[in-house]
């Protein structure tokens, strides 16, 4: 990682158009960006491992929803009031910033300063303080500043939590350690909070008002009823929903890792909050995870431990065997897709970074040039959801449950005499009555008692907040035998969701390197099932005589649905290898003159740069067994001779 | 389609969660809809389908870009100020309606009623006014009222002519035909114009205006100088891209043929203005297509013709080669998907009624219940787009081509002879210089002549609109010989876009029936290629000798990639047939006792409901083929013996 070279990795994508900023002749919009043909067909390819590793494995019920949302869903969903940033904004020239980007960029710019300037063992003793002022004035650029040990690690515990803090936590840590402006120094505002929706009005009259979705997760709850039914009403299952959400970012930066519109995949397994342990949890749980648990972060360090996930979870470190089978899940997902595992961990949530509906999260970070990021987030959002919009619109979001053998058990409960209880206490009988049919079984044992000790006579509140006599023969309070032949509850939410965009961008940096002696050849190594193009078909030269040919195995491959890419351009053949080796396509077929002759091609594959050469079907049913998988390039070397040199006239 | 009932249809899509109204149970939101699960993989399927036909089949380049639009681009596309629809108010209950569709609505609700009265052979005489203005009130409901034979032929022509009409023209005839809204009989407003835009903006500070893109295209065309460069400078080319796109209808019905939020897939075909031939036409010239061309409309007939496209070209109905290949393309896929060719026919546009960019268009239109829909519209957008960007951006979108021969060509210019024309006409000289520069050629010898008559001297205006004297010294006008080895031009641009959710529908319409003798029955019969599910797996029932049969065999189909649904649940084994009859399902595999004993298992196909019985081995190699549409059933049953009845216990 020492030697990654950024820049040169963002020339060849913005060259081999994987991404480029929209709108880019009109100077483009921070957060949003295009996919060209390479990064578009990298995109489906993540996205339909993503289907088959999941939907299709388990048979999760996708659905694909509506982006548009009226307000009032996203209210009850709590998003209105919660789904929000902290942004301050330099006091003179306006220019705003988040709050916890800032503080972070800040602080790590002074801890870089402090690392070089223990390196130069440069020992600022008398003037240490001004120096140190004035590193903190223009903050945006390293400086060769050391600080105090003690210092150090106050730095270094804040941003262990930088998570973890609210306005006013975020504003105390920006007076403490007199945070300013980057660029001009200039003081900043308080925190103010920003909701990161999208907002429109839907319809002519503009009266609905209308926000993007943030996640597809909320429609997916929406529909639970239809699921539910979908699947013959058994528990537990899962949703699933692909698809493109949007977040107003403050100060979009970050290239691909924050965005202000992005493609999501959300699973939302639906569990008996009785039962969350997973049919198949016995499949994963001797894969080892790096877990970075909630208390080693709380302690001030980011040092991982690595452990089976069976073990973590009877540990109690992962709260379930469903939470804690879906991270495994993830795991194989991401490793599978060619992310390296030294460069994955699952980082728990602190209390207060928590999303509001949460009640254990872990998030998979992968690392890159730009550091640990959240790619894949897993949180036990419990009955949250289903309650909230079933308590505001009515609709029962339960699942019944017929019981094996019937549930009975004794409650104690009111039975109010009419007779007497209306004519009695007349104008006020509802108010009184509103009273005790709101008392617990605790309650009514105690208002029992009470009349017992008045013998017969007590006095009660109304909800109208005066006293008022009851006796005995208002009311009878009793233990009462009930049968129960179905169980109904909310079902708790497991949640899988991954942000498609920052896992395709750390996996092009996890796959990049440039060949030994030559820094300018660069090589995307994605396994086949990934790559963008899967096969280069190329004709040693633009001589006539190989147009049949290349049309030909062009039709043949496109037949077995494998994507191509003709290169018969007139720059040299290594030029064309060179340039799909940037496109990271894996293999390539060579049609030469001795094709012409003998109907033998040759395949060349992309890592090695080495070459069999056989019959035309011999090298489709190689290629076909590369490309899916069911070989590797080193069996292949193996099984045929290594061909050397393309004859080149 | 007479017996069809639409009813029966829609309660076998909602039962089977095809698709919902989205946020259904906050009482939804018009024109959103959630795809439940077998939508969804039906949506998918025919996506996977158009990229195959359309995009590995030509090597089109596929982009994935940005909805949030930033205004700028939408100003100059010219979408924020033609993007409209006319819309009628109801006055006193405010209602809003889309000025076309109503008339529509009203006009083919009379035509309704004439019909009714002439079959019934009511002779409204002297009563016949009255009666016809009643109808007229209250015109949401068919009433049998006879219309004068000239009112049928003038309502039949203002239907054929409806999407030639502006704002005027649209009230004209509201007023011509007494229209009024329709619930209340009340009078409506004039039309007004209304934008079909969702507004947004981007950003904490809410400066930057956005919208949700109504479609795909203006993505494209702004990354085109990208596509140029990956395409290495070839053309012809084509760009793709399939994605969610808006529009904030006034008041959409008709369920999922108008909707706000749609996915679209859209093709941007590059070509060479001086040359739309197309290099594949060949192959589809004696491709049969029914045409209405924009003449037959013109005459007030809807009757249209079927003509070879070669044929259609060559007489011109259809203006070029490009054109009439992407019409045979765009009705070869929709054959493949299954949409029936006698309800399927290609509509050329009015010239009113032509988006602002087309210089000419048609509409593949498919008939459902709701009569006949636009699902895929193919335009000549000529060079309108790359132009207008080009200029605002002052980014050159163009085509440079080395040319062969060079192109040698002669030109009258103008040189300025500084040295005396900047002293002579001192603070003057720009302005005289700007008028002298903005002649073209033809201005250029007249100003050359006028020296020649006034002996070298004569008068111009500047841009000031005074009069200057000048003089031979100032200036030569001469003949200049240019040679010129690139030829620079801007392409333009055949644009197939196709409404998915359109085709989505208008498939299910087509493929539905029921079984003869019990209309309880339904049978939704998808081509296996484009079927939610390829497969039931059905135990026969659920004794849990079954059970590892069933997973076994599961496991095996989702190796394959074959698209499942296990139905164990308690259900007779007719009614979990009927059940993914209803979801289209093409292929069934029961086990049964049998099973257990002999690994035998049967498959059952969905239209003819017969089955063979083989083993496991041989049943999977036949439904991979029939999945793949490499065999038909046909075939099988020739094959294989046919299976009579699963013994039921």
């Amino acid at each position: 990682m020492t030697t990654f070279n950024r820049t040169a990795l963002e020339e060849v994508l913005k060259k081999r158009f994987f991404y480029t900023p929209s709108f880019h002749i009109y100077g483009g919009v921070a957060g949003l960006y295009d996919y060209g043909p390479p990064g578009c067909a990298l995109q489906a390819n993540i996205i339909d491992l993503w289907r088959r590793h999941f939907v299709l494995e388990e048979e999760m019920l996708e659905m694909d929803g509506s982006i548009m949302t009226p307000a009032d869903v996203l209210i009850t969903s709590g998003h209105v009031e919660k789904f929000t940033d902290w942004m301050v904004r330099d006091l003179e020239t306006g220019e705003i910033f988040r709050a916890d980007h800032l503080i972070k960029a800040v602080l790590e710019t002074r801890l870089n300063g402090d690392e070089q300037a223990r390196k130069a063992e440069i020992v600022a003793k008398s003037d240490g303080n001004a120096k140190s002022e004035k590193g903190k004035k223009k903050n945006n650029k390293v400086q060769a500043v050391k600080l105090e040990d003690s210092v150090v690690a106050d730095y270094e515990t804040t941003l262990a939590q930088i998570d973890n803090h609210g306005g006013d936590g975020l504003e105390e840590i920006i007076n403490k350690y007199n945070i300013k402006s980057p660029e001009t120094g200039n003081d900043l505002s308080k925190p103010v909070e920003f909701n990161l929706m999208f907002e429109s009005s839907i319809g002519p009259t503009g009266h609905i008002k209308g926000y993007l979705r943030p996640e597809t997760a909320q429609g997916q709850f929406l529909n639970f009823k239809r699921f539910l039914e979908f699947n013959n009403d058994k528990m537990p299952f899962a949703s699933a929903s692909i698809g493109r959400s949007f977040r107003n970012e403050i100060s979009p930066r970050s290239g691909l890792l924050r965005v202000r519109e992005f493609t999501m995949a959300e699973v939302e397994h639906y569990v008996d909050p009785k039962n969350k342990n997973h049919s198949r949890f016995n499949e994963v749980k001797d894969l080892k995870l790096r877990l970075l648990s909630r208390g080693v972060q709380e302690g001030g360090k980011m040092e991982p431990i690595e452990i089976t996930i069976g073990e973590a979870v009877e540990k109690k470190i992962v709260d379930n065997e469903t939470l804690g089978y879906f991270l495994a899940r993830i795991y194989l997902f991401l490793i599978k897709l060619g992310i390296k595992p030294d460069r994955l961990r699952f980082r728990q949530h602190m209390p207060n970074e928590m999303a509001h509906y949460a009640c254990d999260c872990w998030d998979a970070d992968i690392k890159s040039s730009y550091g640990w990021i959240e790619c894949v987030g897993c949180a036990d959002r419990s009955a949250y959801d289903l309650t909230v919009h079933s308590n505001r619109t009515n609709e029962k979001l339960v699942v019944r449950e017929s019981l094996a053998e019937p549930n009975v058990y004794e409650k104690t409960v009111l039975e109010i005499n009419k007779k007497v209880f209306g004519p009695k206490l007349r104008q006020n009988s509802k108010t009184v009555e509103d009273y005790l049919t709101s008392l617990n079984e605790e309650q009514l044992e105690a208002l029992k008692k009470a009349l017992e000790d008045g013998n017969g006579v007590t006095k009660v509140p109304g909800t109208d907040g005066n006293q008022y006599e009851i006796t005995n023969e208002y009311l009878t309070i009793k233990r009462q035998t009930f049968t129960e032949h179905v169980r109904e509850y909310i079902p708790n939410v497991i949640e899988p969701s991954f942000g498609i965009g920052r896992i395709l961008y750390s996996l092009i940096e996890h796959v990049y390197w440039t060949r030994e002696g030559d820094e300018q050849r660069s090589v995307l190594s994605f396994p086949p099932r990934v790559a963008p193009f899967k096969c280069l078909l190329v004709p040693l030269s633009n001589n006539p005589a190989f147009t049949d040919l290349v049309g030909d195995l062009a039709k043949r491959l496109r037949k077995l649905s494998i994507a191509i890419k003709v290169d018969d351009s007139s720059n040299s053949i290594g030029r064309r290898y060179a340039r799909n080796d940037e496109l990271g396509t894996p293999f390539a077929i060579t049609i030469d003159f001795q094709s012409v002759n003998d109907g033998t091609v040759t395949l060349r594959e992309r890592d090695t740069t080495k070459q069999i050469r056989e019959n035309v079907d011999t090298i489709l049913q190689v290629l076909m067994n590369l490309v899916e998988e069911n070989v590797t390039w080193e069996k292949v070397m193996e099984t045929y001779p290594t061909f050397t040199q393309q004859e080149l006239d």
